[in-house]
């Protein structure tokens, strides 16, 4: 059950990030009518190429549109977030490759959703998939701490996670949990087969009925009795060590 | 050049494991005055048996104290970072054991300082060592962010980055500096000797003046042509590739 949501990006580097990267995406840039045209010619240039209109505008309208954030002047409306279709990019998956794709569930912070799609598109994890329920959007703020990355891998909106568990394994992948309680070690982990590494909630990780419906479920060694890690941390930690095996 | 430096814990959480873990470093507690002792009385006994003053005050003294900041009505005066002393810190190590540290250099943002802290105290790296000069210190939001678990390894501020590199090297470590261009992966890094990880800030990495006092040069390999990762994110990728091969 895909769906598309307008959104704005916001800050110079960004917005030309998203012109450079998917040109197709963006509405309109909206410049603070303050900065000088000089300043700017690569912005102008990539809209100018692609089509995309550019206007300037005072800063109370960069305001409405985006709030107080530290947006540099420089605003790109999308015309949607691009979810991709489960189904539609099934189709596309070579499960004789074993991919791996990253499952979310309760990642509210922004900066660490932001964080986890930069990482996953820099391991080339084949998709990251969210639930519609008890997940963070892809929202202007994602967009900017995934530093521009967001969307270089297919983002995939499933109903809800117990949705995306079933059509996994129906796919034919396993089902990874990472649990601080769990008895092997991320190094010690069978990843040789289509993986889906299930990432729960900062605070409380995947909750106790869920962990029930992973396949294995697997720990980060930790000590100084750290109980936990940042959970940008812990899922890029569970991708490059998928790349390694690689 | 150790420096102590005042500053603030704030949020319940972090307020009571600063005096569970290291009550010797709390100066005193201000509570809000609205909120009923019955809530907090694990604080209010820590505070208690550790002789650690708890003072009541009207939400306008804690405000005066941290500003506009999600406090929950407690906050703790630390007396200082306790930043331990490098030649101190020295005579403690067993080089034999081939020990590893994280140099830090130009990480600004106190999100990503909390979370680096946060992994090298879970990898068990021996310490981290921040310059005075381009580097954040550990103030009330890096503690916060590292969910309360810096300190628990030791915290070594060094006049600037070159003096840290010269008393490391003069001490047996070898630089490991992470740079975006260096041919060598992660992956293929000599790590069984006393290891230094360099990581040089968010937008520009490690300084090209810099790269040249390292030792040798690793990088995360990256596809999706993602240029760079998150430097918490970075730090922790290093960290653990060197627990694994312990």
């Amino acid at each position: 059950m895909p769906k598309s949501e307008n959104f704005f990006i916001y800050g110079r580097n960004p917005v030309e990030e998203a012109l450079q990267n998917r040109p197709n995406e963006v509405d309109k840039v909206f410049v603070k009518n303050n900065i000088k045209a000089s300043t700017y010619q690569n912005i102008n240039d990539l809209a100018l190429e692609n089509e995309v209109p550019l206007v300037k505008v005072p800063g109370a309208k960069i305001y409405n549109l985006v709030g107080k954030v530290n947006d540099q002047g420089f605003v790109a409306q999308l015309s949607a977030a691009k979810y991709t279709n489960f189904f539609n990019w099934v189709e596309t998956l070579i499960l004789s490759k074993n991919p791996a794709v990253l499952l979310l569930h309760g990642i509210e912070d922004p900066h660490n959703f932001g964080a986890i799609l930069r990482s996953a598109a820099a391991a080339g994890i084949e998709a990251v998939i969210i639930p519609m329920q008890n997940q963070a959007p892809v929202n202007a703020t994602v967009f900017k701490t995934s530093a521009g990355t967001a969307g270089r891998i297919p983002i995939i909106r499933v109903h809800n996670l117990n949705q995306g568990l079933k059509d996994l394994k129906a796919t034919g992948f396993s089902i990874v949990g990472l649990d601080g309680n769990a008895s092997q070690s991320l190094w010690e982990a069978d990843l040789d087969r289509p993986i889906a590494f299930l990432i729960g909630s900062e605070g409380e990780g995947i909750h106790p009925e869920n962990l029930k419906r992973c396949d294995s479920l697997i720990k980060i060694p930790m000590e100084n009795n750290v109980e936990s890690l940042n959970a940008s941390v812990s899922a890029a930690l569970v991708c490059y060590e998928w790349v390694r095996r690689k």
